[in-house]
């Protein structure tokens, strides 16, 4: 697969640079970041070429690649939920926050989400195997490289995975525009997970069956929703403020 | 101009309808969105066409248009920052929080952007002439009609326009990724104003120097900065969470 962008490439160089087998930079690019790059990928052996602006189009299929792509091999993912957290144990993390994905079919929303989850500290992302964007160039992009630093798992049936996170004591809100609570009046209980709908669509009925409670960004304007994205990042604030003040308070 | 989409066109449709000259809806698409849009445009002598897949994409020049689309003309805007202040005076609104745009160059967040201030009851944005997406198709289209219900100026020096805001009592936040203090740790005096910078560029220096303190999303991963609507509507909330408490404890 091809990296685009510095946030991508450094992103990678960070979580696993053995996967990355060359890095491509504008010949016309000496900055800082340029520079970054340069060093992080010396440290770590991975080999950097200059190139022109018209071969770093050419690999990146014109998209805006601001003169820094890498190609790399595709990140290894955990296969199933034991898999999964067996990544978290590996890093001292019992019961991580989750966000769970019902239906985010959008590259960009996709991307963004997993921005939001590597910005809020969240654990990591699950993701039916049907029904959702596969992690592809545009979703790695939009992301700036947060697709290697989340744990990321994709599941046969998202309604018996929930099923099993509650066998774990996890608490399993869902967020739905037509919800009666507001997520800033509710008390989150922890371990947490939070299931998100695809744009337009929401949950499907039979995910919000199966939620402990369902929740709503409260609106105060003319609209009925938020983008996904933008309503994924306030819920998961609110989430982790109220964690880490629960933290706080018994230290 | 073309207004594609169900969001974009009942959003006028509610705001402005005699700005629309005709609206046009997919002959194979019969639901509560088609209903909900014949119904408002009858109330409001609008003009509804039955037409083809094919000329819908015709006229939206192949974009998702869903199965609806309008022809309108723009909406009239405010010249200058007087006239944007009676906007607001003829609502009965006095000092309304405001969002200012140093460089949102990227269609999609602006339009994003636009959604997050519609949803948070937040007055208005101010943008300058230059250095910043116009409001074209895209724009609408990704702010499900909020371009319509938010007011909007543009005007011609940014950090003038923040002393005039300044001058009027208004308290002037800038986001910005380098700031030491957390928006979550800060109490924001009203009446408010937080501006925005570009994605990647962040706040011009010029810009930051104006503004009457700087503040930041407190960041928890490897990343170093939020997508700019996911980090205003993270803020936005967060203000207006703060100034619903307010009214609260002075009720």
């Amino acid at each position: 697969m091809v990296l685009i962008g510095f946030h991508a490439v450094l992103s990678r160089l960070k979580t696993c640079p053995s996967s990355i087998s060359e890095i491509l930079i504008s010949e016309s690019r000496v900055d800082n970041r340029v520079n970054k790059v340069l060093e992080t990928a010396k440290k770590n052996n991975v080999l950097v070429k200059k190139s022109s602006k018209n071969e770093l189009e050419k690999i990146s299929k014109n998209k805006k690649n601001n003169g820094c792509i890498a190609i790399a091999s595709e990140l290894e993912r955990p296969n199933n939920l034991e898999e999964f957290f067996t990544l978290f144990s590996k890093q001292g993390l019992e019961y991580p926050p989750l966000v769970i994905l019902d239906g985010i079919t959008d590259p960009r929303n996709l991307g963004a989400i997993f921005r939001n989850v590597d910005a809020t500290g969240f654990g990591g992302i699950i993701a039916p195997m049907d029904n959702s964007a596969p992690i592809n160039d545009l979703v790695v992009r939009t992301s700036c490289g947060a697709t290697d630093t989340v744990f990321y798992v994709r599941v046969k049936n998202l309604s018996r995975t929930i099923y099993q996170l509650q066998d774990l004591g996890y608490f399993v809100y869902g967020l739905a525009s037509e919800a009666q609570n507001s997520l800033f009046s509710t008390n989150f209980a922890f371990p947490v997970a939070i299931v998100l709908g695809g744009e337009g669509k929401g949950l499907r009925k039979l995910t919000k069956d199966v939620c402990d409670e369902l929740i709503c960004v409260p609106m105060f304007g003319e609209l009925e929703s938020l983008n996904v994205s933008v309503a994924s990042g306030v819920a998961l604030f609110e989430i982790i403020n109220q964690k880490m003040s629960i933290k706080r308070k018994t230290d």
